[in-house]
Parts: structure tokens; C-alpha cells; sequence
């Protein structure tokens, strides 16, 4: 084991906190050599990681001293919101380099939100060729399949052979660095069918090609989505598949990496919106990126919170007569915007990933009824007993089990419907749901809570 | 493209409305054949999917007629929470031929959860080699590494070269269904090395394997959870590794899809959790099995908005003598609340992600401070005039902007704080923080808002 200490300590070449302070230290010290001693092993990931964690003024002198060694990987890896910014810091020499070294995917990920001078330096940098493909991709609608795609696909006519395929891969110079499939096409180049490496290889040379295909292939248009090309790859369990126009064609191929960082990126963008964060945030963002983040949610919250407070404010008088009102108000409210917020969350990832359909949504939503009337007669009764005894009124605690149960059947049903209802308009069912939820759960929980105190106890 | 239907519509190979129909149709006129031919080209996981979103009912005439062809697939594609049933109604000699179709980590999947009887059943069904594999990946801690893994991994002696090897493939009866890397074993059966099967075949036949190894190579300790698995995966982009003992030793490989699994179920954990649902719902649960997994969370949910109340009722004398603060005092709790969601999902997200540390830590709670300062005194100035106008009362304006500020302010804060704690007492981060952050700035916001108002007012 201590022959290959690489091998079973990880933390070796990661990013721990040890190997920072090295590294930090070394960028203290303004020892270039010591910096890119210390940085030796670590993978580009961790590097783009170290930069995007790091203060700005350790980011810049990191960027003086850094070698710019796999400065290509680096960007790639790097949050977009700080690729502009180190690209203008590094050496043009070790850029060009750099990027030369990305497969074609790669670089269109680096370059497509990248200002026209800095696009340009980088497209200068490619050979012809990889130039060609890089601006053919970007042709593409953005976040298409034909962004995602490798132009470099590795094909063989239908009618070959094992041994003639094998041949051919050994006399290839330009291989992808990774691929996992060869892809048959007829003569009109139309994808028929994909062989596994490991099938080629552990079939006799004699073996035809269209005999060992696999028997999931699942070609994909060049205009998908990113979103519906990773519900592909997670669903059948994909590994890499070709990329075709609408003849039909072969245009490219998509590995199950970039599908793999799609589906991370699309999660991560529910998980914010229903938080009311616009999905473009990452952790290196400015105070005012921040604030300019997250200020309009706030800014969407405060009008439906005025709403509620309107509806608040026809009940003053009640609330002057019978204080134990404005006490007891904000439980009501909070229980509805709590259960809106449990069923909405559950439908907006089944939308996400299609388990929620025209066959079963009927049923769904009556499951969502149902269990927020059951949770709701449950809470009824035991804040009506609370509040019943806390202000020593029968009347007070029966009007807060009615309200509790309304209000939790409400936020069962707008949970649900308000999600469906945003994707059938084909908006992102995880945008503004949880405002419009709250909304209903607040002015509801208010009305009906206040509504039957003043008419009962009035 | 008509020669290849197929290849260019996979709506034809998925599962669409118009596929269901059809196969519900088959399934009440009781058509076996008809079934199965419906059945005909579709995808195990479209199966699976089918069987969660149909009622009870449809599903059990289904498994009646059902060939229970791919009955393997189709039960590893499918919700745990229903696995039990169907297996329960499947034809024993369908489950028996299914499950010996799978690879062992599928097995391993598949079993972990089931009852005794069933697990039994399935394990007898496996050759014994398979059985011997599976039980000894079901001995390692469940979510881990040893559960994940594939056993029957593909390796070569370090000193092979690439014609032995792929002599050695041609010659292998046993290969695994997929497989990306051949891995390089010293003579302690210790992975040295993995080469990639695109290397393998590009090369010339008397090529040292260990020449032509990738860069990146992350063996992963048998004990390392599904969610370091994941990370890795993701991070340094690999495809497959292997899985080493404490004496690193090889004991299996995980591939890429299993790992894109483990990412996509944490993330959905996160998302479930920080909305206060169980991790462990599904769509197919029925009303009492959602409300077992929301009833908790909302009981925990009352204790706090009962602590809120009890702040409130603290300022009795002052809600009867200036209404305004019961119809205000909404406002500045509601507006904490969305404040601290906001910096709290992206502080779970960014430990998730390990993008916040110890390196920036610190300026990443000093940013929330200070994007919750600004935020809060931009909607203090607004809603202190709204509030000043609508009462038209300067003091009462005064009041709800400080309030504001004071709470946005402690939002931001708790948001990013309390999930770094939870995360240090090794709690999921995700878990809880909604309650507590809301608590908290439930508490702050009225006890600020109307404690001010009480010293200024009265």
C-alpha cells in the first residue's frame, strides 16, 4: 500500500484544507515555483474550486504567479460568473494553450457567455477544424442539445466488421479522449445503432458490427433541451449517444459527464427558485450580486404580505375587542403556509422528473386534498384545544380548528394545482410557485380565522 | 429516415399518453397478447413508471396479465415503496429468470430493502457466485460504497500488454454488461492504474498496459458513503472506479450511472427536506403514508408559531391600543422569513456542493450580513413610508423600517449560520434549518416590531 499512496489517499490530491494553506501561503510568499510545487496533482476541478472559494485579492495573485498549467480544464471547470474575470488575468499564451487542449463541448461551455473579445481571443486559439466545430455548435439554440454535443463522434459504416473497426481505431490520430460507443451509420450517415467498447472488444474480429448493437439507442435531436437530454441519460441509464438533425443525420455525440452536470445544474436551479434565488447565484458573487439576486423575490413577497395585511385590516375591529385575535392569527397562517409549501415542493420535483402525468395527476391531487384535510383535522384539534384553554374560550378555539382545517385544505390543493397550472403555461413550475402559494395560504389563513371570529363573536 | 422510425421518434419507444391508453385498454379488456404487445420496445424504467402512476387497481390487473418479461429491470427501476407489492404479485418463476438477468449491484439494490421472505426468495433464485456477491456487498453499511459497487470488475495484471488483453476479453465468458476501464492490478491485487477502453483499442497490440493509464485515478475506500461517491464522480468527471478495501485491495468497480443515481436521490433529499417532507416520499404513497411524512414537520412547525404567538402576546396593551401593529406586524415576520430561506438554500446547496469552507467561510457569512443590511434598508425606506402613509403616522413608519432592518439583518445571518452548525453537530444541513431560521426570524420580527412599538408608543 505504501508503494501507491496516490491511490488510496484521496486527500492527496484534493483540495483539503492543508493543501490551501500551502497553497496560500505559497501566493503570500510570491514563490511561483513553490505555488505550482503545491499545486502539483491536484485536478483542474479543485483548482477552479480553490479560485472560486479564495479572496479576490488572493484569486489575483494567485493568477500573477500560476504557471496557467491545464488553464483550459481550470476554465472549464470554473463558475461562469468568474471566467471573465481570469481570463483577463491570464498569460495569452498559456489561454491559447490551454484551450487547445478542451474537447469542442468543452470550449462552446467556455466560450458561449463570454464578451465578443474574449470569445474571439480564445475561437483564435483553435485549430480550424476545432474553430469550425466550436462556431457550428454555437449556431445552436442555447442550452440545446447541439451545445452539449462533442462534434468528434466515433462512427463506422453498418456492414464493418470487429477486426475492421479495431484497425481503424488504431490508425485514428484524432480520437475523442473519451468515448464509450462506435456509432453505426447507413450511407445516408444516419445513426442505426451503437456497439460498446467493451462489446468490440471482447467479440471476434470476424464479428459484424450490427450484430453486437446495443439494445437501448436512443438518438437525440440537436434542438432538446438540456433538460430533456438529462431526463435521457438518468432515465434509460445512457452512457453516450449520437446527436442528430432533423434529416436524421449525425451531427455529434453527448457523453453522460455532461448529461450528468446538466441534471446537477437543473436540481440546483429548482432547489433555488422555489427559495425565491434566481438560479444564476454561485458563492464567489459580490454582496450587490447578492442583493440584486434576491432583492426582487423579497420585493414579490412584500406585496403579497401587504395583501395579507389588507385583509388583516378589515377585521380591526375585532382585533381591538378581542386581542387573543392578533395573538393567535399568525399560527393559522404559518400552518397553511408550511403544509402549501410540503405539497408544492413534492410536485414541482415530480414535474421535474415526469412522474406527475395526465394518468395519475386526478389522483394526486386528491391524495393532496385529502391529506391536508387529515393534517389539518388533526392540528384543528389540537390548537383548538390550546387556544380554547390559553385564552379560556370555547368559541375561540373552535374558530381556530374551522380556520385550521380550511386553511391546511387550501394550501393541499393550491400546492398542487398552482405548479400544474405554471407548467401547462409553460412557465418553470418552480418560479413564483412558492409566493403564489404563501399568498393563498396567508390570505386564507387570515380571512378564515378572522372572518369567523368577527362573526361569531361580534 | 422511414427505414428507422425508431431511431428518429422515440416517442415511439417511450412512454407517451397515447402508449398508455393503449396499454390500460389492454389491460380491461383483459388482452394478455394485446398487453404484451403494447409492452412491445418500451424501456424497463418506462414500465416502472408506468406501474407508479397508475391506480391500484389498473396495477394489480396489470401484474395479472403481464408477461413479466424484464421483470428484473422493471422491479430495480421501481419506487421502493411499491417493489414489496409487485413482487408479491409477480408469477415467482417471471421474478426468479428477472433477477438473474441483473447485474449484482442491481440485485444488491433491489434486496436491501425488502422483507426477509422476499430477499430470501430473490437471493435462491441467483447462481451461487452471483448470490455469494450480492450477500457480501449487503454486508457493507448501507449507503455505502460496498452497496453501490458492481463486483465482477475487469483487470489485468500491471505488466499485461494491450494484446494479452484484449486476448483475455475475447477469451472472458463472464464480462459485465457495461464497463469503461480495465484496471491495472499490483501483484496484491491493489489497483495501480485504469485504462480506458478507447486507449485500449487505439493502441498497438504490444503497448504496455501501465503506459497508457489515465491521469485521473480515484480508487474509493468500500466504507465511503453514496454521497462522497457521488461528489466524486461529479468533480473529477470519472466514469467508472474502483472500490478498494482497508488494505486496498479491489472489491468491485462503480460506474458512472450509479453514481448519477445517488446525485440525483441527494438532491432530491435536500429539496424534500428543506421543505420539511421525509426524503423518503414518493408520488405512489398513498393519503396515510403523506400524511406520516408531513404531519411531523408541521407539529414541529406549531411549536414554533406558538413561541411566536407567545412573543406577541407579550404586547397585548399595545395591539388593543394601536391596531396598526396587528395588521403590520406580518409584514416584517414574513419578510425575515423569505430573507433567511433565501440565504439559507443556498448555504445547503453550497455545503452540498463543498463549495463553502473553511476558506470562505467567513467572507461568505460576512456577505450575507450584509446583503440581509442592505436588503433590509431598502424595504425599510419603502415599507416605512407605505406604512407611515397607510397609518399615516411617522412613528409607526419609524418603527416597522427599523424593525426591517433589524430583522433582514438577523435573517441573513441565521440563514447562513444555522446550517454551518448543524452541519458541524454532523446533522444534514438541510434538515431542520427551514424551522429554525423561520423561528427565528418569526421571533425577532415581532418581538422587534412590536417591543418598539411598545417603547415608542406608549
Amino acid at each position: 500500500m505504501s508503494e501507491h499512496p496516490e491511490n488510496f489517499e484521496p486527500a492527496d490530491t484534493v483540495l483539503d484544507p492543508r493543501r490551501i494553506t500551502k497553497i496560500l501561503a505559497a501566493v503570500a510568499d510570491r514563490d511561483a515555483g513553490l505555488l505550482n510545487d503545491n499545486l502539483e496533482g491536484l485536478h483542474p476541478a479543485d483548482i477552479a474550486d480553490f479560485l472560486e472559494q479564495v479572496s479576490d485579492g488572493d484569486r489575483d495573485a494567485f493568477l500573477e504567479l500560476w504557471s496557467g498549467e491545464d488553464a483550459g480544464e481550470v476554465l472549464s471547470e470554473l463558475d461562469e460568473g468568474l471566467r471573465e474575470e481570469v481570463i483577463g488575468q491570464l498569460d495569452p499564451a498559456a489561454l491559447s494553450e490551454g484551450v487547445r487542449d478542451l474537447e469542442t463541448d468543452d470550449v462552446v461551455d467556455l466560450v458561449e457567455d463570454l464578451e465578443d473579445h474574449q470569445k474571439e481571443a480564445i475561437l483564435d486559439a483553435l485549430e480550424d477544424s476545432d474553430r469550425f466545430a466550436v462556431e457550428q455548435s454555437l449556431a445552436f439554440p442555447e442550452d440545446s442539445a447541439g451545445r452539449l454535443m462533442q462534434r468528434n463522434a466515433v462512427t463506422a459504416p453498418e456492414d464493418w466488421t470487429v477486426g475492421q473497426m479495431i484497425d481503424h481505431l488504431r490508425d485514428s490520430t484524432d480520437l475523442p479522449e473519451q468515448f464509450y460507443h462506435v456509432t453505426l451509420l447507413d450511407p445516408r450517415m444516419c445513426p442505426v445503432g451503437n456497439v460498446t467498447l467493451g462489446r468490440l472488444l471482447s467479440s471476434s474480429r470476424a464479428t459484424l458490427l450490427k450484430d453486437i448493437t446495443e439494445e437501448v439507442f436512443i438518438p437525440i435531436p440537436v434542438t432538446e433541451t438540456g433538460e430533456d437530454v438529462a431526463y435521457a441519460f438518468n432515465q434509460y441509464h445512457l452512457i453516450s449517444a449520437p446527436v442528430v438533425d432533423e434529416a436524421g443525420r449525425i451531427v455529434g455525440v453527448i457523453t453522460i459527464d455532461d448529461a450528468m452536470i446538466v441534471l446537477d445544474e437543473e436540481n440546483e436551479e429548482d432547489l433555488l427558485l422555489l427559495a425565491g434565488v434566481s438560479g444564476e447565484t454561485s458563492l464567489s458573487d459580490t454582496v450587490a450580486e447578492t442583493v440584486r439576486a434576491r432583492l426582487p423575490w423579497l420585493a414579490v413577497n412584500l406585496l403579497t404580505a401587504i395583501i395579507a395585511s389588507l385583509v388583516i385590516s378589515q377585521f380591526e375591529d375585532a382585533l381591538t375587542q378581542v386581542v387573543a385575535l392578533a395573538v393567535l392569527m399568525p399560527i393559522v397562517a404559518s400552518m397553511g403556509g408550511n403544509a402549501g409549501t410540503q405539497s408544492l415542493t413534492v410536485a414541482v420535483r415530480a414535474l421535474a422528473t415526469r412522474d406527475l402525468t395526465g394518468s395519475n395527476v386526478t389522483r394526486v391531487i386528491r391524495r393532496e386534498a385529502l391529506a391536508g384535510l387529515a393534517n389539518g383535522v388533526f392540528f384543528a384539534v389540537v390548537m383548538g384545544l390550546i387556544g380554547g384553554l390559553w385564552f379560556s374560550s370555547l368559541t375561540i378555539g373552535l374558530v381556530l380548528g374551522v380556520a385550521m382545517i380550511i386553511n391546511l385544505l387550501v394550501a393541499g390543493l393550491s400546492g398542487i394545482l398552482i405548479p400544474i397550472a405554471l407548467e401547462k403555461l409553460d412557465f418553470d413550475p418552480a418560479l413564483a410557485s412558492g409566493t403564489f402559494v404563501t399568498t393563498v395560504t396567508d390570505v386564507v389563513g387570515f380571512f378564515a380565522f378572522l372572518g369567523l371570529a368577527s362573526y361569531v363573536l361580534l
